[in-house]
């Protein structure tokens, strides 16, 4: 396993972690101030700055993506596929032009909480289907630009309204149906915070291997957790073994960026150098 | 499937669902005055009121029990493991003297949070691995006092400090290995709110069959979740299909009580009367 105690090359920023701080500038321009070498950010961020300036910026600080957050959220009123997967396509085309190896996919679940307006349905085996329909379409278009796509399985309490793909069992069945050669185009974004809990953790990443493990994001699941979207914890304040885990995914060879991303009340109240401060100290320490 | 929609014989209140509203004997009066005919209490309730007459006023009210709660809490200091196995053999001596059919058993994880004082862990395949063993032992004397062990797998958002058998697959597992013969006395307690969201259900439900399956809970899960604990929505409020997985229940020959079993600050907030007259029509309606 790579020793991170002595540096934090393979620490990478997710900017939802900072976002209340201030805008992509700013968090590019702290990452650099901090020594980061690698950067997520959010298509809302880029597209207040602008795609062109966002992607300059980016390169002008020397940071590498380490993935690009996020498409998704497939299913809605079948009236509005088209909007979509068009939606979805300029996901992909941003990652392009951003240079990031993947694009991160929360793929929504139930039609009224994916695309707001749709019509209220409580059937999540719909919703599944449909993910895999939209997911099969995409990844036609991201193979073209060379981009993967990273599904990412969600804690099972997002399962009603942010993803219907809530285990790594469900992801990699999904994956080995729609590209069973494991080409690279089509893999997951294994967050901790979404999978840490799961019994079958260690088998389902030795069964996804090296192809399959395109993003890997860490925080820590805080006792008690008060809140289910915002209470993140930083690494070393919860209770998942992160080392343990990094080393399963290392021993398939896995070499890539650790990309932090808290959503955090409390550390969005809390000064941007304080909190990159902290995402290094713990990386080194508990990471 | 039974049809649930001209009278309640097969609805159950689990005292919970009312905690905050009386103590068991009014809880008990409540039941009988609204037709109720199945009661799961909760074992404070019935310390409080004295177990012999806990037992007599169930009895007199004419109310059926459809489980006990609750046993558990497995992992603890190795130093406790003696107190650990006595209060679950109490549970279980409590059940026989109340004539309830099995016990429900919420089986702790991290031992800091399972028996408070226990020194801090974050290994939770320690966890899982000591909630087998206490199983194993507690099976031993359950068998002979012919009270069942009903196994509750719970919500992965209480992996770390409530229960750390999260998944139907990982209960089934555990129950396979210490009842091969499917002997009937373990198996689980199948509580809606936890499980809902599981690609595997209908599977797992299969593979339970009649004898696995011991007790059903039923709630709803609200979209948003304000609370991780004490947010539970009423049936129909939430997204779950409930009459689609009680279906799958029956298939497999499943014919006992429909336990209501909220945590809500809600309807905690309710009189006694207007949440047991809602637990009725919604069982009518929508169960």
């Amino acid at each position: 396993m790579r020793d991170f105690s002595k540096d934090h090359r393979w620490l990478s920023l997710n900017t939802m972690t900072v976002r209340k701080q201030g805008d992509l500038q700013t968090i590019i321009d702290a990452c650099a101030r901090h020594g980061f070498r690698g950067i997520s950010p959010w298509r809302d961020q880029v597209a207040a700055m602008g795609l062109a300036r966002a992607a300059a910026a980016i390169r002008g600080a020397g940071l590498e993506l380490s993935g690009y957050c996020r498409g998704g959220m497939f299913t809605s009123d079948p009236s509005r596929a088209q909007e979509v997967i068009d939606d979805n396509r300029r996901a992909v085309d941003e990652a392009a032009a951003l240079g990031a190896p993947c694009v991160v996919l929360v793929v929504g679940s139930l039609p009224q909480y994916s695309r707001p307006g749709s019509p209220p349905s409580k059937d999540i085996a719909a919703a599944r289907a449909r993910v895999k329909e939209v997911l099969a379409e995409l990844l036609l278009y991201a193979r073209k630009a060379k981009v993967a796509l990273a599904l990412e399985p969600l804690h099972p309490m997002y399962a009603a309204d942010r993803g219907c793909v809530n285990t790594m069992r469900h992801a990699l069945d999904i994956c080995d149906e729609l590209d069973p050669q494991r080409s690279g185009a089509l893999g997951l974004a294994i967050d901790l915070y979404h999978v840490w809990w799961d019994p079958e953790l260690k088998q389902q990443i030795e069964r996804a291997g090296r192809e399959r493990i395109l993003a890997f994001h860490v925080c820590d699941w805080l006792v008690p957790t008060k809140h289910l979207l915002e209470d993140r914890g930083m690494m070393g304040d919860g209770v998942i073994e992160i080392q343990r885990i990094r080393n399963w995914l290392e021993a398939q060879g896995f070499s890539g960026y650790c990309e932090v991303e808290l959503f955090s009340r409390h550390w969005w109240d809390q000064p941007l150098d304080t909190v990159l401060r902290t995402c290094v100290e713990r990386h080194r320490s508990v990471v």
